[in-house]
């Protein structure tokens, strides 16, 4: 029985991948008067004298909401909230087993960019951190960004997530073949919201140079081809873009400007790549080609057209490329840090912790397995010392 | 050490009182696959393709939001949604204990009823159900109101959970003193959520008169006497209760009112009957005092001064009104149904399931225990067939 089915199966049987359990016991009228009526008053009576102890008499310090409007999911578009829901059980049980964080699976339909920030906004009292989930670019980046001053973090995983991830592998395959981050041409195919996110971290904006050494250049593509000065169809994100990419202004199709590159990094469509245009790139290219469930191009095809590394999103070849190596460590570490937010330097932080984690990177290994449960600890330790290093004052 | 101290302490050594767990494993690549990417994409689909397997393929159908924006918490007040979390997971865990059903706690930064209106609308796809949970009256009449047309039983338990309670308690009490329901008059003190709601109760209001026989006359107070015709202060809501209730349009205190009164109902603050105002009532009189955590009346008081039956919200004295004798079930009972609202009718049934689960009522029982696990089934599946008695071509 294929994926599919045996998904389908699982999600029938068991009405759901989650449930909410009571960890206090509830078996006698004691019990009932400790954990609710009369009792209950006196931790809202101290909440209600200071907020911030809603984080250690309440669930709220240990939970993050993951929140869709169910406008991108996976490779299946604008599906809407309700079908949106099995992704974000998903997320909300691996937020749990690989992070020990309660999360709450929520699709809204709230659509608008004004209606998801008065959504999140209105949700925030409830959690300690937000990560959005499935929301269509360019909407996820406006909305992302009006959240910064909720208070708690508010973290688009399917940008940065991504990003983190990518960069992580990326590094490791730069140290295999003995290549230098800072020597990298990157060719970035996708604008949306990983790929924008992509690129930003490659080029290290928003950070400070002394923590941050950025790759040479990238360029980034639309399904227009390379996203560059001459173009009047750029939305406002692109053409933000344009100050850290591109940096010779090339123009012309995916096939044009990947001539002589070092890396491709596909978060686009299945077959955008083809094996001539592996072939044209510099010697021992590396291939980060994520479109899911196919990738821009098969591994098997990539590495006879030449690839020295290639990575997918599929957990069948070697080097999967899989959120699920950040976000549960990222948000571990921005809850024990009480972080207000989720910076560049903590996002570059877990990438470097998750690239350090793998002893001995090799072809065949530039990431850990999804699987490793050593992986968030480390992560969050490495986000949460980069959030105490910002921060004067922070206990970290 | 009384329960608050307790209450802190259990409360600070558990961080909150629930948590979120995986119902599938999660230990193989096989697992992740099924369970999330790719397999996940295949439910996904199945719900884009018709909503309604939302109920069957995700944790939705058996999932309740808990919503409250802390504006009217116990006897506190406006302490704000942080403050209010601790009885929301309260009212979560008592809805899986006794229930079965996931429920999500979520406190608002929703404040005004167009946002709290909004917020619910958007939340509603990842629900089957919302209770609201203390929200300052008016406010709450206007906000249940508004959300009746969206797909799912939004229901403010402040108001129906304690009616249909209170409405079960007087019925046996009723019983016991030998006296006809329909020929009782009864004065509530308290013109708030729950006031309002027991008195439309009472009166079968919005019901089928084949199906509810209504008590005689009931007068509602606030904190101004008796609401009557001719006061000019009143709110709609108040308003409104003019064409059920006061049919003698009486005026005056508390105390002028409750003379000759059969059933005194107090929602409203300790101490607020006196024994003279108990010893000026009709004989037997009934007294639900649910002021808490100290009722309008001590138990012990009212009973030297004449009462045939005192319950009040205290577990250490008979006669325990508990709302979590009804909100689990009811919903357990809608859910089951897939019922679109909870109506009028089935609560009335909810009451009278309630009051039959005792089987033999006394002056000290009049309810059953609220630790009784028997009672939510009970209540949910007269709830369910009030529902299909209503619903031509509901499978019930």
């Amino acid at each position: 029985m294929d994926y599919d089915a045996r998904s389908l199966k699982l999600h029938r049987e068991h009405r759901g991948k989650l449930e909410i359990r009571s960890k206090v016991p509830l078996d006698s009228r004691e019990d009932l008067s400790v954990a609710y009526t009369p009792g209950v008053a006196e931790p809202c009576r101290r909440i209600a004298e200071d907020a911030s102890l809603s984080r250690e008499l309440t669930i709220r310090g240990n939970t993050v909401a993951v929140v869709s409007d169910g406008s991108a999911v996976l490779g299946l578009g604008d599906i809407g909230p309700e079908a949106a829901m099995p992704v974000m059980e998903g997320k909300a049980i691996l937020f749990k087993e690989f992070a020990g964080i309660d999360a709450l699976p929520i699709c809204t339909s709230a659509h608008s960019a004004d209606e998801l920030v008065a959504f999140v906004s209105a949700l925030a009292p409830s959690v300690a951190g937000v990560n959005l989930e499935d929301i269509a670019a360019p909407k996820c980046f406006e909305v992302e960004d009006r959240l910064q001053d909720l208070g708690i973090p508010v973290f688009h995983d399917d940008q940065h997530g991504t990003a983190v991830v990518l960069l992580a592998a990326l590094l490791n395959a730069a140290r295999v073949i003995g290549k230098a981050p800072a020597e990298l041409s990157v060719v970035i195919n996708g604008a949306g919201a990983a790929g924008v996110a992509i690129a930003k971290l490659l080029r290290c904006v928003d950070m400070d140079p002394a923590v941050c050494v950025p790759v040479r250049d990238v360029v980034v593509c639309d399904s227009k081809g390379a996203v560059h000065a001459g173009r009047d169809d750029l939305n406002p994100v692109k053409r933000a873009l344009l100050a850290h990419t591109n940096r010779e202004n090339r123009s012309g199709g995916l096939s044009d400007v990947v001539r002589g590159a070092d890396v491709f990094i596909g978060v686009s469509v299945a077959g955008a790549l083809s094996q001539d245009a592996v072939r044209s790139m510099a010697p021992d290219p590396i291939i980060l080609a994520m479109a899911n469930p196919d990738p821009e191009i098969h591994p098997d095809e990539a590495m006879a057209a030449g690839a020295a590394i290639v990575g997918t999103g599929r957990s069948d070849f070697p080097n999967q490329v899989n959120n699920v190596l950040a976000f549960p460590g990222i948000f571990r570490g921005a809850l024990d840090a009480r972080a207000t937010s989720i910076s560049a330097a903590m996002k570059l932080a877990a990438a470097h912790a998750l690239a350090g984690s793998v002893p001995e990177p090799s072809e065949t290994e530039v990431l850990p397995s999804p699987l490793d449960r050593t992986i968030a600890g480390k992560v969050a330790a490495a986000v949460a010392a980069a959030f105490a290093a910002d921060t004067p004052g922070s206990a970290g």
